[in-house]
């Protein structure tokens, strides 16, 4: 049934998460890699050998899809190529898979209103690692029913921002969830995040909830990129579904 | 509006759990204690400030009834206690709030038809660890996700039994959902749980998912039996409700 | 052999480290508790069923040494009740176990030179935890090994101040390790502190430190204020023992 | 300062752990590497870029002994290939760091009786992870002090056996330092260990201590083979100092 295969390009190919996104796509029985973009690449095919992937490389959209057809285009770019790609993918049919950050609310929102004309689905979302999406959910749920609650990251060394943007973004939706509870009593949950900073760690998050006389804590630890890979498979999934519009976060389709 | 303060019996009421309760219930503001059970008193009402406690004492529910009247019956006595205690307390228009364990499935049952008669809400947990309850609900959602799973209990050096009820529990719905999804495939989920028998320890468990490349843990540490009566408390408000018949699980009113 | 037996006054009996460290004394099989001192009690001795304790009470050092004879006094007082019940007590030949935190580094050393010239003993501890000073110790060990550290500190909500003592001790201690190791490179090893306050937390910390590929974390848990009595037993025996002069930490005794 | 730098020899160089010590070799600036075993070359040296290593190949100790001068075989071969090539390296001079496992304590015991005769020190370590070894002595000193304890190691899906081996010897130590101090009441102490077998782990453990109202817990996660390295390097350090014997396990050197 290989008319039933996702046809899928991959944007940014040879950067880190593009690279395993190449190799997981490869890899899945439902899907078909058609193609790899990569600007820094000169134009025309490569064969697969030469770059240790699969698929055949292009340095534009319109030489690629002259050459191919396809139904998602997954993106692992970075803003400032992101943002002409992506209308340009949808222009020409494609399913966008968003894992590009930086790019604009306003940015993110024309992408909404482009894929609602055209009837078609695309998901943005700033993290795939489906254990880490989770653990934003559970923090939500536990929020409604605890007392209260702070944050631990923990990154290597080389990490310089902090908090990070998982971090945040659990803080925030914690706050959004007990503003909703209590319209005037958000101010107590302004959600308290501590940043460690050490070699010998990844990505890691805990999330702790304290009532009285028990402790809730949600601790979620990725040792690499191959922990993204299941979260990117789902959205792709996911954007070959009936719908229209940008969903706005991988956690949306989970449940 | 004092009419509207739920009126709430405490059967059990000088046992451990029990005079929890009868704290919690004399504390919370939308319920009033008009009485306190406990067999091993002498018949007729006792001053509150002979026990510790609110509420006049009785040593059986005929005496009980025939002086006040009631809403909700908080049940923390014994299985042997409770299985005669219960149906007449149902019979007599309460909505019983159980906590005692060890009745069998068929005594259940025969409490859920009664009540299901009588149009009226009872509520029966092992467990009223909101925050216990909430690491087993997460557990079902990230079992859907994550490739593996084992659960670790801790206890004080005192608790003999092992696994504890919380993790037998917790493992059981786990491999549920798992045989939901994979109707063949459930052999393999059979989830393993330690057992860590130390003092310094109250009641805690963690579980642990594990997929490729990350974790995902939810843990739960309980410090003593004040956890428990938010949960107590949230269930007398719950079977105040319109409804019949008797939920099995305070989980199940908690989303 | 009771002539044997330590002769034990403990001076703040009534507050809430002085009643436990009463509890423990009058348990011990070689102590004996001979006086408890607390300066809101009227004059002359009281029952011990008055007070739930064992042992008379006084009101004074004076009055009690003029009715008892004594080898150590436990003193779990106030700073500005300490610096004068102190010299008092070293001057009339009993051996000090100080758990009185507030007196300033000039009176501590004036009570090691009196201590001295009488040729005892004495033991100040701002922190009794068994438990907390192994992890101490052994981040101690640790910095020497590793690369980075940073400390997490938890506790109950109601604490005020921040970093905690033990933490800034840890602190402070893995800093001389590392200054004495590289005595310009110190810089880098100012140990981050984090401090969470949450329901649910008593007393727990954590020493996490990261190499190239591995993690060493020490964590302690401090479940209520019996965890210390091990250690002030353990300073009574130490203060017993010939010597002179007064040990500061209870980590000096423990290797 | 050439003449000063440590030759070595690394033998087993393109196992896993092998490869690894060459490359920690290569770059220690105190360290010189010599030449390379593997017994699955032809005869012969080869140029370092074809193999991706620094170092002349040799297939077997005597070819190479004939080629380069060296102090020290760092051995990470297999037992069947080191119970021959070992004794070989002693006669010749060479002091050994020996990681292979699976020994017999007879043969080790002959390389002590032979390096003794020689008057060189060698080094046996079945764990090269500084952070695991100091867990492991911490968990030694808090055995003197702790009621009870129990061992929790975690491992990918993938390990078969268990427990781990440093989980067995962490436990081995323990009862051990227990039955000196009891000599009697030994036999609670046979320490309970959990193994934990699931995607997403590499190498954890955990020592969990408690005593009344306390717990202390040691924990060690290892991310990569790299872990190992420094410890392999100070071993190499430890074998020039003058001395006598085969050193077992690189805790004995670590204080």
């Amino acid at each position: 049934m290989a008319e039933t295969l996702i046809k899928v390009i991959v944007a940014g190919a040879r950067g880190r998460m593009g690279a395993e996104a190449v190799r997981a796509v490869s890899r899945a029985e439902d899907m078909e890699l058609v193609a790899c973009l990569d600007r820094n690449r000169a134009a025309g095919a490569h064969r697969p050998e030469d770059v240790g992937l699969a698929g055949p490389f292009f340095h534009s959209l319109e030489a690629c899809l002259a050459s191919v057809q396809a139904d998602v285009l997954i993106d692992f770019t970075r803003a400032s190529v992101a943002r002409t790609l992506l209308p340009q993918a949808v222009a020409a049919g494609l399913r966008p898979v968003i894992g590009t950050t930086g790019l604009t609310v306003s940015e993110l929102h024309d992408l909404d209103v482009q894929l609602r004309l055209q009837e078609r689905l695309g998901l943005y979302a700033p993290n795939f690692a489906i254990g880490a999406l989770l653990m934003m959910r559970m923090a939500e749920w536990a929020a409604r029913h605890m007392d209260g609650v702070e944050i631990i990251e923990y990154h290597h060394a080389g990490k310089i921002d902090a908090p990070s943007g998982t971090a945040a973004r659990t803080a925030q939706r914690i706050e959004q969830v007990r503003e909703q509870m209590e319209p005037n009593g958000g101010a107590r949950w302004q959600v308290p995040i501590h940043s460690v900073r050490l070699p010998g760690f990844v990505a890691h998050q805990e999330v702790i909830f304290g009532g009285g006389g028990e402790r809730l804590t949600i601790r979620h630890d990725s040792m690499d990129r191959t922990s993204f890979m299941p979260g990117v498979l789902l959205a792709v999934r996911t954007v070959m579904k009936a719908g229209a519009g940008l969903i706005d976060g991988l956690e949306h389709v989970l449940w």
